[in-house]
């Protein structure tokens, strides 16, 4: 396929939509970012890259982190990691605390900031301590997208703490349940440092090659993880990677991916290719407006969906 | 690849497990099912099948036939149906009601309860009574199985209407919140007469056969509806399918599927072949134990999971 | 006291609001009523009344009939009553059916209408049958009133039922928790058939006296209910009298009391005498609200508050 | 009446329960009480105190704090206090960050905990800082039970913070709302050193007194707040007091009251008297279990309900 001129296309079809959505504003770090803004990049496995738009533009990829840190912790802890995480879809936003009171502090799973809480805690568990649980990420997250130079922002980090105070609340109920070993703040903190890594779409379409391929990286030949561990990512990205719209995007885009309110959007190919698209507008469920439908268009175009 | 050893290896580790579900008693019609039975078949695209266990007694498929009403209402409203229902995973079993009710009356998805029990409404609508709504989905699945002989349980589908008070409830309040247009009683008795049919796993996987080919049965070459209403029935499938247990079934299995308390899973592999696995012992989230664990088995041993 | 005095100047302070709340619509019988009315009556112990505005004119005394079934189901079952109907506040609306859900079909009293429907099946239990069970309320209404010519109005009972769907949810529900003994239609029939009662403030403030003087009517001796069954009512129309605005009531009102949609509210002073009050345009609470301004000037002029 | 009898038969009479409940054991400081312990204190508007039992033995008053820190928070803001929180009864304790969150960091009542941390809230905000804030409640107890001794635990208050994460969880939940002014830390601190204050039933049922009076202290004649708060408190008391059992506490004792999981429960009757009795061992709801059944003997022995 012409992957140069689908992604093209998208991109002018897209070009009307980039003043609809809503800039990420519960910070005044993410509130700044200019919402016209857009890019799409397309890596296969031998590493070629098509890109549109600002592909070398860096940006906070918030939630995108969660699938990186839930890599990590499924990879040391296996189906163990059951036992204090959930793996089902977590219904409409109004049920965050509801459920995780109702379910005595057990997150409904990895992808909700309460599920990613707690992965992030048995990763401070698994390091040792705080420090090195980000260090180590960090140090993942280079190695997948092959570039060292990527690198949190402290800016952003430092805002989000100011401001984390329902994260704090989920992070203090789940400790009140006993679901949670280290120090709320020590734990929230990190957490914070991982959404505030800066990449842009060459960075993340490029980490996004060990789920394309059952666990390991297709260029570098370097094993990550299990295939088993790499299918179940990729379910659960499909099942819960996009809040309250999962269902929505699954019967959209039928491909699995992962979402944040920096405006990213990650997706896998199975077998074929990563995907990253950038626009910063978001819609009503937080999810980036042209973005989603970037990818709309692309499976549209492509018949890439996995159904 | 050689199915039919494949199924007979399954049906010979599931079976310790036989004796361990639980079969679903709310109803004196289901609860005298003997659990210790199985049945698997595969349904390929020239129709060949390959069968194990008790593939031809028949079972209530309860739940399933919420697939074959959802395709019926997606093909006649298209995504105006999405007014009155929702996409979306709807959590735990608890939310049935609150979200019902938070939501303000419509349902989060096609295969929940209150869900089905709109699809049935709008198919009243569509076509003008209950009697009529009735027959021409039983009629839809003879086509789909081709099978003219099938039929539903007068006696299951009464003991269900004498038990279906929470149905009711639910029925009661979409009406409340003017979402439901026909008389409760109706909407609800027609609903289960559709729950009350009966087939065997030969039928029900050659039934899927449409799902797994873009809407077209690839025997008969009938096209039922189109390739994009195909893969988004499926996509709710994965997201939707399994109660509270739909993420689950997709990191464990990874197909598309859809469960009943009767004991049956359907799944689709798609461009491949329709499954029908049945087991009345259920596990704690109303799904079939043995089953389930058949079709975990399945996309282990043959790779066919769609991530 | 001049109690003439008292409420003429009564009267007038809430002229000023009567155009202000919001007229019962959800049934076109209630919708049609003039706002702008307005009536109180206080009744002593000897039978002397004092009344301003409309007192003679009848209204839907609706919720307020749960006072005197209940009052009757206390009577013949005692304490056992509370096995199926619990005696604390049940907080906002929103939870209605959540908290029947959660709660198991047990409603939180028997002045929400949950409560009140499986109270009404208490009394069909007891009577044997629904037609006698209204009946003998009837009746009940009829005596504590002094009054033969009280009746109910069967168009506005037919409107309730044409347009009770969350009733009906309600009672489906807790039928489905075996925590509703007679047909959904037959208790859900005679609970609206008593909530059409149609009274004036004369009749209303009369029927009060029994729980101003500890179960016996004062004027005739008639015993009806035990002094601490009649202490006990009087606690339960204290903290769950008015909906959601309970606390509020007690706050700024301090006397034990009923509102209804029809806008009426009774209240009962303890040893002194019994109250009503009317005006049909509504709060967001759903309580009368010249007549809850009423009473809160009532008890702030005389001090005739419980605290 | 001879009140010294009448405590003596209900000493007598709950002797049996004493062995009954179950102390509270989230905090290591609390769990070590012996719970076969029993005291009860009436204190008369001439200062005359009637006692039974370990009268003079201190314990924990932990919630019963929020009846004085309201009173202060009402003097101090008024009616001005309900735009931070409501006055309504809560329901099931499940609800708990339901509610706050279902009603946007706004407690239902100054009762719960969360309402509670907001009340303090308000007097750090009035005394402008926490210390200060701290000193001054206590000051205000020390007047009101005339006793100059009165402190409070470091270490009960130490150990609270401890293991106090679902109270961080509140308040950072509301803080997440903009209903929260200082530091979560601070605030949180400064209502655990208040819950932690110890007495004993004499001293308690002495500070009764200024409720018992219209917020006028009937033995020193000082006032501390007006009549129209003094009876909205004990209004609220009779809705709120009691956790998940107001209403039956209202319905079977009849008396404004507030009980801690300390075992102590103070009490009010209208221009007559103020009350403690204290009992470490609780019931399934958290109140004093022979605590609650002496206040039922009581008010049963005395007619003193308020109803």
């Amino acid at each position: 396929m012409d992957y140069q001129s689908i992604i093209n296309e998208i991109a002018e079809e897209v070009f009307p939509l980039l003043g609809d959505g809503k800039v990420a504003n519960y910070i005044p770090a993410l509130a700044g970012v200019n919402p016209k803004q857009f890019a799409m990049t397309l890596t296969l496995f031998d590493g070629t890259q098509y890109s549109v738009g600002k592909a070398d533009t860096l940006f906070s990829i918030q939630s995108i982190s969660k699938v990186f840190t839930f890599t990590l912790a499924l990879k040391f802890y296996g189906t163990d990691l059951y036992k204090r995480i959930g793996l089902e879809p977590s219904g409409n936003p109004f049920n965050s605390l509801v459920q995780l009171e109702y379910e005595k502090g057990k997150p409904r799973n990895p992808f909700i900031n309460a599920g990613a809480i707690n992965v992030t805690d048995a990763l401070i568990n698994h390091y040792g301590n705080d420090e090195t649980a980000y260090e180590e990420v960090l140090e993942f997250i280079r190695a997948i997208s092959d570039d060292k130079t990527i690198d949190s922002s402290d800016v952003v980090a430092i805002s989000e703490m100011e401001h984390g105070f329902r994260n704090l609340a989920l992070a203090n109920l789940m400790k009140s349940f006993n679901n949670l070993d280290n120090k709320v703040e020590d734990v929230v903190g990190t957490y914070f440092k991982h959404c505030a890594i800066e990449m842009n779409t060459k960075m993340l379409s490029r980490a996004m090659l060990y789920l394309s391929n059952d666990g390991v990286d297709p260029v570098t030949g370097q094993i990550y993880i299990t295939a088993s561990q790499s299918k179940r990512i990729n379910a659960v990205m499909l099942t819960c990677g996009h809040y309250d719209a999962s269902g929505d995007f699954a019967f959209n885009v039928g491909l699995p991916g992962k979402s944040g309110v920096g405006g990213g959007i990650v997706a896998v190919v199975p077998e074929v290719m990563g995907i990253c698209v950038w626009s910063p507008g978001l819609n009503a469920n937080g999810n980036s407006l042209a973005g989603t439908k970037a990818l709309e268009l692309f499976t549209t175009k492509t018949g890439l969906s996995i159904f």
